[in-house]
């Protein structure tokens, strides 16, 4: 593709002068536009050395309101960032709703400086998490520009020389930038491929012939708009397009059920328990400890019934912890901020550092769970929700982090008994409220949901731990067994 | 995730006879309803052996109109399989709208039977063939489901134990089934990889409990049911949410543009072209006999400007081979069968075989074309049709077969020229048509579509040579060479 790329293009001094008033002026109004229909975008900047992505950058962001955007440089990783999955430090970086995020470089810049080597097969792991990240952020909503700045080795090597020249500028041409320069068709091959894998109609890549400074702006400036004006259009069209509810036909027992099959009767007594207690607190203390040392990150979620002892099991886990070590993330009905979001963003951006232990009181499961049944999502966004789940656990186990997923299991019968006991407890009535009868209402509903989750999110990576827990003690032990099993794995 | 599906499951004979007979009216209805609608489906059916994948087909094609489904079996390949595309064969028996077809094994049993082995690395390439191929489907509104059937290992053997014992069934169990049975751990991971990888929101797989066989067969019914119900509610709603055409804020020139690159002055003398021709008829000939040796299948096709030259440059190519080892695949408006189809349906059913050489004067790429131009089809069709022909391209070239596409280009004036020269000879006044003349009209509009074209189709693995054919000489000995050096470069 390259090779027929036409680098002689140029644009008169003229004639430039002449568009680029009205091309600002547009994107000005787009931007206003697209805050108001609450549009996020991302637009990234990629491209050869010296081919002026940061001129190009500065061109673009102009005419914006400086309110709506921000601009990120992406170099080698920090060290917060080296400690968690790759595409972390992007995730974070999502702007919220109507905001525009501008990046000098992305989530390509590894493929293509890092580890160029990962190329060469028909299709490496990191394609595949790019195109799965940006077809995510597509899929809710998400503007994605994608410029790869394109200028000729002769060309690059006229622009290494004249800032060479300028003492002010000399400094940006390093020993790195000669060699890579040295080996411009090696690279341009490399490059091809990663955009030809990555040119997806979710975020097709636009080729800008960066020679010619003022052609380059006018492209720049003429495609941002094309794609904002794009998108608008799509937005701000009626939205009668979602799948509809199916008719219901359903059989009772017909869908696979995981939960029937977990033995609510296990127990231990009291003696058994306190016994079994103290080994493991005493296990989990040298496993964290270790897991800090070998820098393992773990992350444990629970999900269950309400009143099926989460709350119960979490305090068992955390009290024999270095507090240093370990965060409970609760997590409950998003706040504006995260609404503003992708509703997994808030989930990476509290992923530990490595050896670090995060504690997610729920999880993103709400989607599936809570989401589903009280319809505060539409069917499609549930249905998705499972590959991405599990699209962002792999990546979560690939580079390392224990993770383990509990579901507290307790029958209706017990559930009952547990409300009652909690209404006519002055100390505990606070904790029953108007909305978990309602849920239990709901039981059939949630337990359509729940078997459904655990059946297609239970993945060789990231198994589901069902938990029989009408008897709390039983339960507890089982948690912090699973736990302490799971890290000792990983330490193998 | 299987260890968690439970297989005890069972339905009594009363319990069942009291809801199939509705199950088997309400699928024919919805047979019928789908029909109407044009809707084509497959449901394929995987599983261990003896899992009852033979009776639970019966089961459900037992009230289906039997003129409204096809039941294909699919084992090892055969003889034409085996020469072409691993998807050429599904693609072959891809339904036409509005009718079903049930697979007994899939494109699944390549990856899961054949070569086991491909499974360990995180993401193999036939994985991703598979979603490919089935997101392809489902974006064209076909439905697909998909059963595995799951039976106990011990439950297996008990079964083989059976047909063992009765004389008429005993030639069912053979060693390659005992020696399956004894690793049924080993494959029970293998399938469980391939599950997870595979189970997208596009065509999400549905586990069967197969130990009881009536259980089995109402939950083989009521999700088919299910299934149908849901495409059908969405099929049915008014299709107001095609993605509207964006406003048109369009520069001269600032889209990238391979064709003002070619240099149209590019001519051979008679005397110079008869000397060429000569020696590439010779060398195209000796190609195709080593290619046929080879077994290395060979496509070429032509698309390019009315009257550029399409049918004198493939006479020339075609004259000087074996008759017996080429067609030539004139390609012009879909007729009714190929419309009842995905569009690249009946550009597989004609790639060759191996040591084949086919021709398409004109191609898969009319939907990115006049397709676009003429407003054919909508504008998420062509858009999504770039990635779909690229990952079909890959396909054919990393199965082995050569492939060479080219542009033949010439400018507005030539082709006006031509157009007159036809017109005033009562010989070739046939070869101009009104159609012809409204294209002509439409110049820019094609040439955005043939740049984009180009642009986005260009990859490493099928690039797109333009053949500057503005003089007739010089385009025949261009496209002759560049075939004879695609072939000579593939026998290396």
């Amino acid at each position: 593709m390259f090779e027929k790329i036409d680098l002689s293009k140029k644009l008169g001094k003229k004639e430039y002068g002449e568009i680029v008033p009205t091309l600002r002026k547009r994107l000005a109004e787009l931007q206003r536009e697209s805050q108001k229909l609450k549009i996020p975008s991302l637009i990234i900047f990629e491209g050869w050395e010296a081919s002026g992505k940061g001129e190009l950058i500065n061109d673009l962001i102009l005419p914006l309101d400086t309110r709506g955007f921000d601009v990120y440089e992406i170099r080698d990783p920090g060290t917060e960032e080296i400690q968690r999955p790759f595409f972390w430090r992007f995730w974070i970086k999502t702007p919220p709703k109507g905001k525009i995020a501008v990046f000098s470089h992305s989530w390509y810049h590894r493929t293509l400086v890092e580890k160029n080597s990962e190329l060469r097969g028909s299709d490496s792991s990191p394609i595949n998490e790019i195109n799965y990240f940006e077809r995510e952020l597509f899929d809710d909503g998400y503007l994605i520009v994608k410029f790869f700045l394109h200028i000729s080795k002769s060309e690059q090597k006229k622009r290494f020389e004249e800032l060479e020249k300028d003492a002010s500028t000399a400094w940006m041409v390093t020993g790195r930038s000669w060699q890579s320069h040295r080996k411009y068709e090696k690279y341009q091959g490399a490059i091809e491929t990663l955009i030809e894998k990555t040119d997806t109609s979710a975020a097709p890549w636009i080729i800008v012939e960066a020679q010619d400074r003022r052609f380059a702006e006018v492209k720049v400036l003429a495609k941002t708009i094309e794609a904002f004006e794009r998108i608008i259009s799509t937005a701000s069209m009626p939205k009668v397009c979602d799948v509809m509810e199916p008719l219901e036909y359903r059989i009772k027992g017909i869908d696979s059920s995981m939960l029937d099959k977990a033995d609510l009767s296990k127990a231990y007594s009291k003696k058994e328990y306190e016994k079994r207690l103290d080994k493991l607190h005493d296990a989990v203390r040298k496993a964290q400890f270790k897991a800090y040392d070998k820098k393992i990150a773990t992350v444990a979620l629970f999900e269950g019934w309400d009143s099926a002892g989460k709350g119960g099991a979490i305090k068992r886990l955390a009290q024999c912890m270095d507090p240093r070590g370990y965060t409970v993330v609760p997590v409950g009905a998003p706040n504006d901020i995260e609404k503003a979001h992708n509703y997994l963003w808030r989930f990476w951006v509290r992923f530990p550092a490595a050896g670090h232990f995060t504690i997610f009181d729920r999880s993103w499961y709400g989607r599936t769970l809570v989401e589903r049944v009280e319809k505060f999502c539409k069917r499609k966004d549930w249905e998705r929700a499972y590959n991405e789940i599990n699209e962002m656990e792999e990546q979560l186990v690939s580079n390392g982090t224990v993770l383990v997923k509990f579901w507290l299991h307790i029958d209706k019968d017990e559930q009952l008994k547990r409300f009652e006991a909690r209404k006519n407890d002055p100390d505990k009535s606070w904790k029953i409220t108007d909305e978990d009868w309602r849920n239990r209402d709901n039981w059939d509903q949630y337990k359509d949901a729940v078997n459904e989750m655990l059946y297609r999110t239970s993945t060789t990576y990231a198994p589901w731990t069902i938990v029989e827990a009408n008897d709390k003690n039983y339960a507890r032990i089982k948690v912090l067994k699973t736990v302490v099993n799971a890290m000792k794995k990983n330490f193998e």
